[in-house]
């Protein structure tokens, strides 16, 4: 057996273990969103920020994945999210398999609301579907305007790329359109929200588009 | 043969191969160091950086990985420098095999020093033997203090740690010292570097090492 045979195989068993997650989802009518970007993009603080301000009656469970350490689990706990960490131990993205071992430990049925933080990895995790109900990419300005046309696969999947640390836009050089470009290029059905998890801003546009997907999921 | 079997055989072939580079490096005399980081920490400002300010007599070469793309090659190019593009199609790492081919097509004997850029991703270069000298790490400033031990095996693996975009420290929340502190017990033998390849601060440190490092090479 070939690399490549072993590869599809492993995809093709991913893929049937997405589905059982999906229905398993669909079932307890939850909303589930997974969160991709390379690592320091701040999905851990975005999460932070979110927690802090969605609507009380939002019921969030959040599964955090790391190669290594608690760190991102404790973060989300301190503001009062339930959930749990999976640690890949060298492994470089989630699989089906290890967010279904993860849910069977959480009572879904009472949440509206699943993130998953995938590891820090912009190319891996794209290939991966976990059941989730949208992807959603994360860059920073931080990191330079570049990076759609660079790693395109997670453009091409995802449903919402944010583009996170706006609040150091004057001390960077990084050309917001261009980014918004080249992923309109990419995917033209791809949303595009600018925001700063840390300072604020933006993050109305976020929830509202949270509460958007939460609405759409009630009335299915 | 399990998934696990096939990984092991890959990573036998890959060893094989980077040892059949290490060799021809070896007998060219040519030091060859291998750049590792997330997507947008700045490998390819600080390749630019380097080459605006190493000794004339110095010769270089430059093999990009990169999953899409000839962005970073164009970037060295015109500093003047001389290399190839490896585009991985997806691949979230560069092999010893690829390099093999890269280099088969540039004269490396005419040549002091091979920057290799890998393709951004903090995991999963770390198990790629390519033959270098060398695995150099690169961190910023803007991605979180956490990184080093929420990403171990890099650090087990590097000679040298640079910690990158000095320069933005006023403007965001990260601890140089205890990012220093983790990397230290992650691996004694690690040299850190504190840098901004964009403004300049520190790059005489990492030139110095550079000059270290080919005056070693040239006493073998």
């Amino acid at each position: 057996m070939t690399k490549v045979d072993v590869q599809k195989r492993i995809l093709d068993e991913n893929d049937r273990l997405a589905l059982e997650n999906r229905r398993a989802f669909a079932e307890a009518g939850v909303l589930v969103l997974n969160l991709i970007s390379s690592p320091g993009s701040g999905k851990t603080t975005l999460l932070e920020s979110t927690l802090e301000r969605l609507p009380e009656n939002v019921r969030v469970l959040v599964i955090e994945g790391d190669v290594s350490t608690e760190r991102d689990l404790d973060r989300v706990k301190a503001r009062g999210a339930h959930g749990v960490q999976i640690n890949t131990g060298g492994g470089c993205h989630l699989s089906a398999k290890m967010v279904a071992e993860a849910v069977s430990g959480l009572d879904i049925e009472s949440a509206d609301l699943i993130f998953i933080e995938n590891v820090g990895n912009l190319i891996c995790p794209s290939t991966y579907d976990l059941g989730e109900d949208a992807k959603v990419v994360l860059l920073a300005t931080t990191e330079g305007d570049d990076k759609p046309m660079k790693y395109p696969a997670i453009f091409h999947e995802a449903t919402l790329a944010v583009l996170n640390k706006i609040d150091l836009l004057p001390h960077v050089t990084y050309d917001v359109a261009k980014v918004e470009r080249e992923i309109e290029v990419l995917n033209p059905d791809c949303e595009v929200l600018r925001l700063s998890a840390l300072g604020g801003d933006g993050m109305d546009g976020w929830l509202d588009w949270i509460a958007a997907r939460l609405e759409e999921k009630r009335r299915k």
